[in-house]
């Protein structure tokens, strides 16, 4: 079943020629409106990309009627001459959609530090405003995928609305393609504000606690697009609960798809005093190389998660700790507990479980194993 | 030449059959005085083992005669049957020396979560007393090998005393045996206070900013012991110095002999506004995983160098940071600098300058690179 599109919007992905493979490279994503809420969330790191830059500035108004996005090139570190591609990009897809240039968002995705080839990048711009259609919101997946092996979609049904979105990356890439990129489309009425505010909410708890390697992109961008088609006020709940669910969806599956890795790894802490030490505690373990080399071995290494545990301010009593790898309680009370050789790595999915008994909180983040692909992928590729 | 072991201190490593390969596994180094002096700097990990919770509350004084260590087991997560074995050995030296218990101090390396095998341990202290000898640091220094490929001792010649040290570990070890043990000893007259002041000061620069895999063991600790055996008042200058270049020349022993280890790398940041920021930025760095692959890979990959300087808080200009990878300026001004084919990478040490143009400090983290046998020592073995 292809991506419903919601009402309002069309679509396209095409191929640009800025990947040498010939594979498509350049989407576009249109809001025919009548209304053009817009939300963004954008990588914190302090090395942005140009793309970044002109989005965020773009968003200040909470309004946008189309993203351009590109696989092949970050057009990060490229200096002024970047920024000028960004808002040419903008600027092309703007004049041939007869709309403002900074009504077009422009996300990017692919090599750090080289220029974009603005010579196939313009053209490919009228190709993909040609190409738009009602559904071609599939079409658009499959263009920003860098080494993705496959497209990631996801869809809700609301009460008379629909929410669409999709992803690419992120984690565990070839040489500075470990960007994430999402959008996330809904016919629903949403006024800008609280566009941002669902946004912002459903990025915290699902983009932001996917962690498959611990580095940050110079142009992850999760932007929310409401055109208000379906007539729809939607419940506000609902809503919120909806993006969300495709948020989280979308961001399992790039957990699910992260090159080199062979294990999707649930690390939930349970019992935390509040949920920012949840997610230092879960943060800590599922940054821990030596953990993650554990998980990669089969080796329910409970030594190596209380250690990074026993890192963090969190609050909880160091002699009291328990964990359960696969449901075994592997550690009680920081000591040893049940026969580690219990535990069964049959699956790819593994489910940590570490108890604080400090409170009331629970957070989980997703992360992956550390492999010789991982280090075969991002050491042996030139970039 | 063998190491010089200080006047007033003696020495021995022994093995004990804590290891089930029969290699040396416990050292004895003694200090008959006429002075005790001693200081520790131990693991800030909550999760400390036995032996560090010992050797800590045993050093609230000022003073220690002696330090039993071994090697096979690092009697952490053992719970308080771990902790009666630690105060067993210390208490099983102190009888066999006739001095108190709790002026042994006990150190521990090896599998975290099992018990030590007690039967061998306490019959293998009297063996290490009675094998006790004015140059056995050099045997103390192979006894606390784990999978180290070289014991590692260092020495200064101070006007009239000698600091000389030993070490083992550390990171990129095999499961649980991540930890680095250090004891340094003098035969300078050394009040306690100060012996803490100067070890607290030379750690802070020497093996903390050794970070091989950034993960932090429960066991880590270094010990200074002062005999005053020489007579000699130091000139407080010197003696610092002697001690931090002791330290100094010990972690990078343990650097260059990380295991799965191909390069050592030593990323300095210039003109930072802080040495807080300076660590900082180093640290960020020298603990990205797609930086440590691309060393590996040989790769000068700036992008991934600057990615990782962008999730700092440090105080710098995001436009303006310049990056060299030995020698060869292959980012200018956060964008494309000098052709990176230029980079030679023929020798195991490589140097990463970062130019954050905020101040006047300079800080370096020595770290390795993340390899294939980095993978395969943490996943393959199982623990």
């Amino acid at each position: 079943m292809s991506l419903p599109t919601p009402a309002g919007f069309t679509a396209s992905g095409i191929a640009a020629g800025i990947k040498a493979s010939g594979d498509l490279d350049l989407s576009l994503i249109v809001n025919h409106g009548p209304r053009f809420n817009a939300a963004g969330v954008f990588t914190t790191n302090r090395i942005s990309a140009a793309p970044v830059r002109w989005s965020q500035a773009a968003l200040e108004d909470g309004e946008a009627r189309a993203v351009v996005l590109n696989s092949g090139g970050a057009n990060a570190c490229t200096g002024i001459p970047g920024d000028q591609d960004a808002v040419a990009m903008a600027d092309s897809a703007a004049i041939s959609l007869g709309i403002a240039t900074d009504e077009v968002l422009v996300c990017s995705t692919g090599l750090i530090g080289e220029r974009l080839p603005m010579n196939n990048v313009i053209p490919g711009i009228q190709t993909a405003v040609d190409a738009l259609t009602a559904d071609g919101l599939e079409d658009a997946a499959k263009a920003i995928m860098t080494t993705d092996t496959v497209h990631k979609t996801a869809s809700a049904q609301g009460s008379g609305y629909v929410v669409s979105g999709i992803t690419k990356g992120a984690g565990m890439m070839a040489p500075g393609m470990a960007t994430m990129l999402a959008v996330v489309t809904t016919d629903a009425v949403l006024d800008s504000a609280l566009a941002h505010q669902i946004l912002t909410e459903a990025v915290r708890t699902t983009f932001n606690r996917a962690d498959s390697d611990g580095c940050m992109s110079t142009n992850d961008t999760v932007i929310l697009m409401a055109s208000g088609a379906s007539g729809i006020e939607p419940d506000q709940t609902e809503i919120q609960d909806l993006i969300t669910d495709v948020c989280a969806s979308l961001a399992r599956q790039i957990i699910s798809d992260a090159e080199g890795s062979t294990r999707d790894i649930a690390v939930t802490v349970h019992g935390a005093a509040t949920e920012a030490d949840g997610e230092e505690v879960a943060r800590a373990v599922s940054r821990s190389n030596l953990f993650k080399t554990a998980m990669f071995g089969k080796d329910p290494n409970w030594g190596r998660i209380i250690s990074a545990v026993g890192t963090t301010d969190a609050q909880f009593e160091p002699t009291t700790l328990d964990v359960a790898v696969n449901g075994v309680m592997v550690c009680r009370n920081a000591g040893i507990g049940e026969d580690r050789d219990l535990v069964n790595f049959a699956d790819r999915e593994v489910h940590v479980d570490i108890y604080l008994k400090a409170g009331e909180h629970e957070v989980t983040i997703w992360t992956n194993d550390l492999s010789y692909d991982y280090v075969r992928e991002n050491a042996e590729y030139s970039s």
